[in-house]
C-alpha cells in the first residue's frame, strides 16, 4: 500500500516549500526541489539542499511531487508538471484553500491528493523558512470521492513520516472549517482595526485584548485577500452567518442574561481547545478504509502513523 | 493645586483595588483598605498593608478615596461614603465604564473624579492583586464639565506618582473609546468561537490566528457581559457599525482589490500602534488648562507629571 519509490519533488521553495523540503531532507528522504526563480534555487542548494536543474529535471526524479507555489501560478505549474510526467506520479499541494485546487488538478492526468499544512509564520521566501515550522502541525489531506486512494496513503505515509498529524477530509468540508478558523479571523480583526482606526484615544488605551484580537494583521495583505477571495464560495456563507451572530450579540446588549450565556458558551468551548485526541485505534486496509478516515477527520482526529496494513488514527472518541 | 493631605483610602480589595493599594503603600502613601467581606481584609492585613476597621474609618482618614467595587455595588457603596464624608472629601473609581457611574456618582455630595485603569487580569479576587499590574499603565480620568478641576489634578497627581500615565477625556468620549478597543474585542471573540464551536475538524485545525482571537475569551463571563450591558449606549452603535463594516468585507469577497486594501488599512493602523509620544509639552495652570488637557487626551497623548505649576504632557505630537 505504502509505495517506496524514488525521490520527492518539492516545487516552489518559498517559505512553506523551503520548509518542507529542509524538514524532508533532514528525514532521510530523498528529496529534491525547483524554484522558477534562479536565485531562490541558488539559496537552497547554498543551504545544502538538493536542487533540480529543471522543473522536467525534478518530475523525473521524483515519484511525489509537493507543488507550494501561490494559488495564481498554480494553474500553469500543473500544466507544466502534466506535460513532463511520465508513468504514475502523485501530486500534492500545500495551498490554503482547496475546492479551486481540485477543479484546476482534475483536468490533467496525474493523481492528486490535496493538501494543506496548518503552519506558517508572517514571513515569507527561503529566507525564512525552516523545518522546525512544521513540527507537529496538522496537514490536511483531502480525500475527495475521485481521490485514489492508493495515492492518498502514500502522501500521509510521507506526510506521517515528517512527524506530521495528516487530517482526512473533503476539500467542501476542509474549505468551510478554514473560513471558520483562518479567514474569519482575519476579516475580524481587519474590522476591529477600522473601529479605532481613525480614534487616537481609543489607540492610546488599547490593551492586551486588542493586540491580541488583532495580531493576525502582520500576515501580508495580498496574501490574505487571495486566500479570502480563493474561498469566497465557503467564506461568504460563514461572514453572513457570523453578521448574523453580531447583531443577536447587540440585540443581547438589552439582555444581560443572554449576554452571560454568550460569554459563557464561548468560554467553554474555548477552554476545551485544542481538543485532545487520546483514542487510538487501528483501521485496517480495508473497504471501509476510506469512510473511517473521513470520520475520523471530521470527529477532530488525525491519522499518525500509514503502514502497509493499515493506519493508526487518533480520535478525541471512538468514530 | 496639588493637595498634600493625609491618607488615600481603597474602598474594595479585589484584584484591582488590592493592587492599587498594594503601589499605594509601595510608593510611600499613607494608603488605608477596607474591604466589606471580612476575610479579604484580613487577606491584605497579613499581606502587610495597612487595613480599617470599617468603611467610616476608612472615609475619615481619607483625603482621596479610590472606590474599587464591581459595578451594580457602585451606588450603595457611594451613598455609605457620602453618608459618612465630612470636608472636601474626593471619590474617584475604577470601573470600565463611566458615563453610567457619573450619573450615579453626580447625586451626592463629595467631588467625583471618573477613573479606568487600562490594567486587569484574567483572574480575581486579592489573592490575585499585584502592584505590578499597574506598571506604566494608561489610567483614564474623566474631566467632565462639572468635574473639580483642582480635585482632577489631585488624583491625577496620586495616579502619576504610581507610575501611571494619566489619559484626560470625558466620559462620553472614554465609553465610545472602550467600546472599540476592550468591549467589541470580547464581542467578535465571541461570535468567532461559535463559528467554530458545533464543528470538530475546524476545531482540530485552528491554530495561532484563532488561538489569538479568542483567547480574551478567558475573562468571566458575568463580568464581561456586566461590562458590555453597563456601556451598552456607547457599545450599540459600534457594534452596528461593525456590522456594516463586516458586509462590507463579506461583499469584498467578489473585489480582491478592495479586500487588499482593507486588509492593508487594518494592517498600516496596527503597524502604527501602540502610538509614541515624543512631543513633551508643559501645560501651565491657567484659564486654557482644561481644554488642553482633553485635547492632549482626545490626541492620544496623556499626563505624565503633575505639580504646583502646571501640567508634564506627552502626546504624539503638538496638539
Amino acid at each position: 500500500m505504502v509505495e517506496q519509490r524514488t525521490g520527492v519533488g518539492v516545487l516552489g521553495l518559498g517559505l512553506m516549500g523551503g520548509s518542507l523540503l529542509r524538514r524532508l531532507a533532514a528525514a532521510g528522504f530523498a528529496a529534491v526541489g525547483w524554484d522558477a526563480d534562479p536565485p531562490t534555487g541558488s539559496l537552497a542548494a547554498t543551504a545544502g539542499l538538493t536542487v533540480a536543474p529543471s522543473l522536467a529535471d525534478l518530475v523525473s526524479a521524483s515519484s511525489t511531487v509537493f507543488v507550494a507555489v501561490p494559488l495564481p501560478a498554480l494553474q500553469d505549474v500543473f500544466e507544466s508538471v502534466a506535460a513532463v510526467a511520465q508513468g504514475q506520479l502523485v501530486v500534492s499541494d500545500l495551498s490554503s484553500v482547496k475546492q479551486p485546487v481540485r477543479a484546476l488538478a482534475g483536468r490533467h492526468g496525474f493523481a492528486f491528493v490535496g493538501g494543506h499544512p496548518m503552519a506558517g509564520s508572517a514571513e515569507s521566501g527561503f529566507a525564512a523558512s525552516d523545518a522546525g515550522m512544521l513540527e507537529g502541525c496538522r496537514w490536511v489531506l483531502t480525500l475527495d470521492e475521485e481521490t485514489d486512494l492508493a495515492a492518498w496513503l502514500g502522501v500521509a505515509a510521507t506526510v506521517t513520516a515528517l512527524g506530521c498529524q495528516v487530517v482526512p477530509t473533503t476539500s467542501a468540508e476542509h474549505d468551510v472549517a478554514v473560513a471558520r478558523i483562518s479567514h474569519l479571523p482575519h476579516l475580524l480583526a481587519g474590522v476591529l482595526v477600522a473601529a479605532a482606526g481613525q480614534d487616537p484615544l481609543a489607540l492610546s488605551l488599547a490593551a492586551d485584548s486588542f493586540r491580541d484580537a488583532t495580531r493576525v494583521t502582520a500576515t501580508r495583505p495580498e496574501l490574505v485577500a487571495q486566500m479570502c477571495a480563493a474561498n469566497a464560495g465557503a467564506l461568504a456563507p460563514e461572514v453572513a452567518a457570523t453578521v448574523s451572530r453580531l447583531v443577536a450579540s447587540g440585540d443581547a446588549l438589552r439582555q444581560p442574561d443572554e449576554l452571560v450565556r454568550l460569554f459563557a458558551a464561548a468560554q467553554a468551548v474555548r477552554r476545551a481547545w485544542p481538543p485532545k485526541t487520546p483514542v487510538e485505534q487501528w483501521l485496517p486496509a480495508d473497504g471501509d478504509l476510506r469512510q473511517k478516515l473521513l470520520g475520523a477527520g471530521n470527529a477532530g482526529g488525525h491519522v499518525a502513523r500509514v503502514t502497509r496494513d493499515g493506519v493508526l488514527v487518533r480520535t478525541p472518541e471512538t468514530a
